[in-house]
């Protein structure tokens, strides 16, 4: 049996589909019956349950936007930094194998010539630059807390999308934002990176952290000219005309805008199409 | 009825001591029979309990020293900087004014011609500028946490010291350490520290931020020289010729060694003697 902290938000379901869809058993853990944020808490929950792995889906992104991480500090320090400390402790006090949903936005910017950042680099995105959103931070200072954990995958998700409508899909948020920032990132298909993460356990590939972005990256315009393309929407895009601009006016904080190179998690035989491909799946298939 | 946290830690004992001296009633929370690091935890103690103050003297610091917080990273921000954030939504959703005991130690050095830090400088021994320890970090994110809180004092502690031997006395410390390190620190007599807590709510003084150290600072050959003069040793004490060499041969993680201003809680009306009287004082009654 596998223990899903978390099921409940936009990774936590997409991953839970995907262990229905394989016909593995699960539970969803609930952090109101039981707060598995408290180390004993969660070390009794793991003694009792047993489960052969666990995956840590939970986190704190902000809604409408990572902007609002910026006002809720602590739930954003403590859902994405201490927590994962929490469960390193608990699972390795129980020895129990596990995976942690961590972020691709500890980076920005790109390497040389536009390659992307590896599982080798560092973060580039986060305090210890003091460049970054609170979020990021955070979510950088998560796998510092994780540095050297015992039977633990650490997963990191860029930008997701799919073909279903939605506040947290990438492709939605592009046809309802009023203006677009120009940029150019990796992103991850989302029901593509959840069977990654189950195919991590599954396929017992070595532990440690995978970058699972689509190969590959896309500008603002490659989207853009997609969605037109695939008549998802008709409507004149407009852009903001620089990084200060789109600061200025419509953000509280700096975003990440990175290129990684996912090239371990491909070599390590998970499934992840390149990304031009996963935005052509996702568009044709679009489900309002 | 003054509700106190930490109050079985070197400074919240202090805190302890004072508020019983004073006939001040209060009640020390323990963690053990209930878990105030929760926010529903902690909201529930303040609605049955009503104190009319809170104090935070707990934290993380690391035994036998911050080199332990490198190894300890969860508790060390889950204590100093998580726990901080919780406090303060829990005593804004209760309207409790309350109290944080942080750390001089996010900052590093002094200012133009030795001067110290005043509350108005930025910390420079922290995540953000990454030279810190990972307990410095925690401490300096903790306040991060802090800016804007309602009702609220944050006073900056600074390596404490008294008359009474201890291993987190800093007179003790420099008396058993083989060899030590050449350093210009601003220092908190640890009683007028637990004294000025106390008093910032006695007298009503302005929330905010405090450093609460004893005027002036002292080095490292000051302390050993009144040590020496004291007669509290008779050993012929040996120093690290370096920064670097200490850094190599005793230490694991950087050391803050800085010079604060505590003008602002003297003109706030608290009592701090000046350094070196307060380090006289406590050595003519030195209790072994």
């Amino acid at each position: 049996m596998i223990l899903l902290l978390g099921g409940n938000g936009y990774v936590g379901n997409a991953i839970q589909k995907n262990l229905t869809g394989r016909g593995l058993s699960f539970i969803v853990a609930s952090r109101a019956s039981s707060d598995y944020s408290s180390l004993p808490v969660l070390v009794k929950m793991l003694r009792e349950l047993r489960p052969e792995f666990l995956i840590n889906a939970a986190g704190y992104t902000g809604k409408p936007n990572v902007d609002a991480c910026e006002i809720h500090r602590t739930e954003c320090l403590a859902g994405n930094a201490t927590l994962a400390g929490v469960i390193r402790a608990a699972c390795e006090q129980t020895q129990t194998p596990w995976g942690h949903v961590s972020s691709g936005c500890i980076f920005t910017g790109a390497k040389e010539a536009g390659a992307g950042f590896t599982e080798e680099d560092d973060p580039n995105f986060s305090f210890r630059q003091n460049n970054c959103s609170f979020y990021s931070g955070t979510k950088a200072l998560g796998e510092e807390l994780l540095q050297g954990a015992e039977q633990c995958f650490i997963w990191r998700l860029r930008i997701p999308f799919n073909e279903v409508d939605s506040p947290r899909n990438y492709i939605s948020k592009m046809m309802r934002y009023d203006r677009l920032l120009m940029a150019t990132n990796s992103l991850s298909q989302l029901d593509e990176f959840a069977a990654a993460c189950v195919d991590s356990w599954l396929q017992r590939i070595p532990f440690g952290t995978y970058n699972l972005t689509n190969p590959g990256s896309v500008t603002t315009k490659d989207v853009i000219r997609l969605i037109l393309m695939h008549r998802l929407s008709e409507k004149s895009f407009q852009f903001f005309e620089s990084d200060e601009q789109f600061m200025q006016l419509a953000a509280k904080t700096p975003r990440s805008n990175c290129v990684l190179d996912s090239g371990k998690a491909i070599a390590a035989g998970l499934k992840l199409a390149p990304v031009e491909d996963a935005l052509e799946t996702a568009m044709r298939n679009w489900k309002r």
